[in-house]
C-alpha cells in the first residue's frame, strides 16, 4: 500500500513535471493528481523538490547504464555507434518523458541541472566523442573532420527525431518513419558521411 | 515614445515566455520586467495572450523569409541545402530565443501551436524533402534511402545544436564547434551520407 502511495506520486509528478517543469507544478495539484493526500508527499520523499529529483534520477539512470553497457563492449567503432543508437532507442521507448525532462531542463535548468543532468550529458559526450576519435584512428571514419562537430551531429540526429516525433506524427506519411526505422536510416547516414572513402 | 513601450513590452515577452511559457508568466511580471504600466500591454497588443503571438510571429516570420528565398533559387540540391543550412545559422544569430519559443512549444503546445508554428514547420519538412527527392531523381544522392528520414534527421542536426548551445558550451572545447563551423561540418557529414557513391 506504501509502495502504492509512492508510485502514484512519482507517475503523477513525471505527468505534470514533464509539461511544466518544476516551478510550474504545485504540491496542491501533485497531490490531486495523485489521488492522494499531499501529506503524503513530504511522508514519502520529504518535499516537492526531491519528488521532483528522484524522478530526474529515474529518467536518467538507464543512461547510465546503456553507457556503462556500450563502453565495455568489443566491437569496432562502428558497431559500437550501432550498438549505441540502438540503446538509445530503447530507453526513450521505456520512458515516454525522457525527453521532456531534458529539454525542459535545457530550456529552463532547475537547481538540479548541474548535479544530475549535466553528468550523464558529460558521459554521453566523451563516449561519442571517444568513439569517433578511435574510428579515425583505426581508419574506419576520414581524418578531415571535427570530432566535436561529429559527435553532436550524432547526438543531434537522434535526440531530436525524439523531441519532435509528437508533432512530426502529424505531417510525416504514417509508418514511414518509425522509431527503430528512424534510427537504423539516421545511422546509416551518419556512418556514410564520416566513412573513410577508400572503404565504400 | 509609443513605439518605445511596444518594444520594450515584446522584449520583456520574449525573455520571460521563451524561458517559462505563455502561461508561467503574469501580466505583471510582464509589464515590471519592461517598466510600464501593466495597462499597456492591453492598450498595445489587446492582452497577454495578443502579446505572446505576436512575439511567436516576430521570431518566425524570418524562417518563412529564408523558405522564400532558397525555394526559388537556381541550384543543385546539395548547394540549396548548404543555402538552407547558412539561413538557419543566421536566423539563430539574429533570434537567440528562437529555439526556445520552437522547443517550449514543442513540449507544452499552446493554442497559437497549430494556427502558427505548425505552418512553418510544414513548410520546413516540404522544402526539405522536396529537395533531398530533387536529389535522389538527378542522380546526387543515394536511392537507398527514406526521403522522410534524411528530412529528420538534416533538421536534428542542425535544430539540437542551436537548442544545446548554452549546454554544450560548457564542455565542447573552446574555439571548436563554433556555430558556421559546427553548420559546415554537419552539413558536409550529412552530404557525404547521402551522395551517390559513384560520385564520390
Amino acid at each position: 500500500m506504501e509502495k502504492d502511495t509512492r508510485d502514484k506520486l512519482i507517475e503523477a509528478g513525471e505527468k505534470l513535471f514533464s509539461a511544466r517543469g518544476l516551478a510550474g507544478v504545485s504540491i496542491r495539484e501533485l497531490s490531486q493528481e495523485a489521488g492522494a493526500n499531499s501529506a503524503l508527499i513530504s511522508y514519502h520523499f520529504g518535499g516537492k523538490e526531491s519528488l521532483y529529483s528522484a524522478i530526474l534520477e529515474k529518467q536518467f539512470s538507464p543512461i547510465g547504464i546503456l553507457l556503462d553497457s556500450v563502453s565495455g563492449i568489443k566491437a569496432s567503432p562502428t558497431e559500437k555507434i550501432i550498438k549505441y543508437a540502438q540503446g538509445v532507442t530503447m530507453v526513450h521507448g521505456k520512458m515516454p518523458f525522457f525527453t521532456k525532462f531534458l529539454m525542459g531542463e535545457i530550456i529552463s535548468p532547475s537547481r538540479f541541472f548541474e548535479p544530475l543532468i549535466q553528468k550523464y550529458i558529460h558521459r554521453v559526450y566523451g563516449f561519442l566523442t571517444n568513439t569517433i576519435r578511435e574510428g579515425i584512428d583505426c581508419g574506419e571514419f576520414r581524418k578531415d573532420m571535427d570530432v566535436n562537430a561529429a559527435a553532436l551531429a550524432l547526438a543531434g540526429m537522434l535526440n531530436f527525431y525524439f523531441i519532435s516525433r509528437p508533432i512530426s506524427r502529424r505531417f510525416v506519411p504514417d509508418g514511414t518513419v518509425q522509431g527503430e526505422n528512424f534510427v537504423v536510416q539516421a545511422v546509416e547516414i551518419f556512418l556514410s558521411g564520416v566513412k573513410e572513402c577508400g572503404d565504400k
